[in-house]
Order: structure tokens, then C-alpha cells, then sequence
């Protein structure tokens, strides 16, 4: 996706630890126009899958997924990292690692959002480790729905995540790929 | 707006300590088409505040934030309640009470994304107490922006909050009203 691209040429600042921080466009700041082409690019690339629901963790997943959930006008259900006051009964629950803090948390999703008879397109901001979305596979297995797709906004190649996910026999989409880091320099891969 | 107001009476559910639990559209699980037509109302009410950024409290405000955001072509920046890896240096602070899970919680916003030349519209899921919108205001004047005008998806005018902003002397615009429970039953305010 080309504006992405180049939205992450211009923004992108490499931190220590290979983390990327695109923070002025995705994960402390929005930018509204370029998350709506990014919703409207996801829900072209799952038109096909039928998605009857989208899965997503917060925080920073919820901007693309709600992007393209308008796109596919379908809901859109966020993983809580806390059981809010709101969500009573047994949610169903899967821990991982939180990428942007390095802390355990806890994925939450209530039974009520998340049906056996759903067809399940996972969203996220990063494709990294997948430890995430492996976690989101999880809960989707969980409830007894059926997951359709997985799409993250960038993906780091280098991080070896799509390979853990490729046993699951779904699309697999991403928008910007990043090859590896060269100093300040963001390497993007020419995939697409 | 009356498609909020119907929406309220058909899925919003009363629990204990009078909250409101509309995590079928709102607050675990989101209606986009809900959420898309709530963000084209708030750029109605506030086009002529002339916001230059959107600030909202990670994570129920997101959604109706963003899609305002999409419609007023701004950007948005979510306070963060734990800084990221990705956030470095000296970003503004304010503790606040999380009306959902009920704790302390930290409000924490980087200065890249905050500048005192901004004119800033707070938007957020809930205007009950008016504590976390409270606390995007002290963030507000931390970073020496302007404050434009205040908006909340759904309004408890029985808690008060409103009270607590009059002097800001901003606009403040709600979508709907909940004047009280009346023991299952949502009671709207009949004012818009």
C-alpha cells in the first residue's frame, strides 16, 4: 500500500529493541484519511472471506479494525486487557505479551460478542512475533467460531511471526512489510 | 439523535452502581454504522470551533473519537494510561479514576502530538463525572493548546458532571441523555 509506505519512510523513527515508532500516524496519534484508505484497503483484500465479525486487541488495534469494519460494515469486538465492570459471567481469557510495554496481559472477551456460528477476521496494528495474534486465534477457538483471515497494518518480516500463523490455512494480509533496519533506515520489502 | 437515543432504550443494560453497560455498540463490541453517523454529528455540532487536533482517553473514546476525526479530516491523539516504549522524553500527566474499572489510572500524553499553537476538541465514550474529561483538560493546558469545545457520546446528567465544565466555557455537546433509572428501565432526558 503506497501511501503507507511512504507515510512510514517519512514518520517511522527506529527505537532500541527493533521497536518502530509510528506514533504520529497509528499508535498515539491517528491519521484519520490515511486509517480510512487503510480500512477501505483491508475490507478489498477480506471482501471475499465473509467476515461476519472482527476481532481486535486494544489499544492500537482498534483504529484499523474499526476502519475496516466500517468499510465491511460488520462489528467489531476489541480484546480487553482488563475485565471492565460491564463484563460479567466468564469471559473467555488468554494471556501473552504486551509488545509496546514488554509486561504479561490478559486478552478478555465476552461470550456475548463472539459467537460459534461467527466467521472471524482478526485485525491488528503490528505483525511482529504474533504472540497477539496467536493469543486472538486463541479465543476465537475458544468460543467455537470460525477464524477467516488475519491482517496487520505493518509487518516485520524479520520477526518471523507470519510463520507461526501460516499452519492456519487463512489469508494472511499486510500492508507495509519491514525487511530489517539498516542504522536510522527503514528497509521496506518490495512484496507489495 | 434518535438513532443513539433507540439504540440506548433496545441494548443499553443497567448494572450495579448505576453504569450502563453498552459494550454491544460501544464499549467491547462496536456498530460502525452507529459509530460512523456519531462521529458525523459531533463535525456538525463542532465545525465552527475550527479543532485543529481531536484528544480522547485510551480506549472506550477511540471510536466515536476517530470517527469524528474521519469526518473533520484532524487528527487524533488517545491519551495513553501506560507509556509506551515508543513514548520517550517528558510527556504531559495527569492521574484521573478509571470509571470502569474503578482505579487510579495515569492520563498520559506525548508533547510531539500536543502543541500550544493547537486548538483542541475533547471527545469521549461517557460524560458521567466528567473526571477523566477533567483530566484531558489539565493535559490541555499543560501543553499551553486551546480548548475548543467538549463532547461526550452519552450523557449522565444525574452525575453531575457538566457542572464541572461550565466554567471552561466551551461548548459541550452530548448525543444523548440518561436522566435516571428507574429500576430496569433508562429514563432519557427529552432534551435532544
Amino acid at each position: 500500500m503506497q501511501i503507507l509506505r511512504e507515510r512510514i519512510l517519512t514518520d517511522g523513527r527506529i527505537l532500541a529493541g527493533n521497536i518502530l515508532k509510528v506514533d504520529s500516524f497509528m499508535n498515539h496519534q491517528i491519521d484519520p484519511t490515511l486509517m480510512k484508505s487503510i480500512g477501505e484497503e483491508f475490507a478489498r483484500r477480506f471482501a471475499s472471506v465473509k467476515a461476519s465479525r472482527i476481532l481486535t486487541a486494544e489499544t492500537s488495534g482498534i483504529a484499523p479494525a474499526l476502519s475496516t469494519a466500517m468499510a465491511l460494515e460488520i462489528p467489531v469486538v476489541f480484546a480487553r486487557k482488563h475485565q471492565p465492570k460491564t463484563m460479567v459471567g466468564n469471559p473467555f481469557r488468554e494471556k501473552t505479551e504486551s509488545p509496546t510495554h514488554g509486561n504479561q496481559v490478559e486478552l478478555i472477551v465476552s461470550p456475548e460478542y463472539l459467537k460459534s456460528t461467527d466467521r472471524v477476521l482478526i485485525l491488528d496494528d503490528f505483525l511482529s512475533s504474533a504472540r497477539t495474534i496467536v493469543a486472538l486465534v486463541k479465543l476465537i477457538q475458544q468460543s467455537g467460531a470460525t477464524l477467516v483471515g488475519i491482517g496487520a497494518v505493518i509487518e516485520k518480516t524479520f520477526a518471523g511471526g507470519r510463520a507461526s500463523l501460516q499452519s492456519l490455512d487463512v489469508p494472511i494480509e499486510t500492508l507495509a512489510q519491514i525487511e530489517r533496519f539498516d542504522g536510522d533506515q527503514i528497509i521496506l520489502s518490495e512484496l507489495n
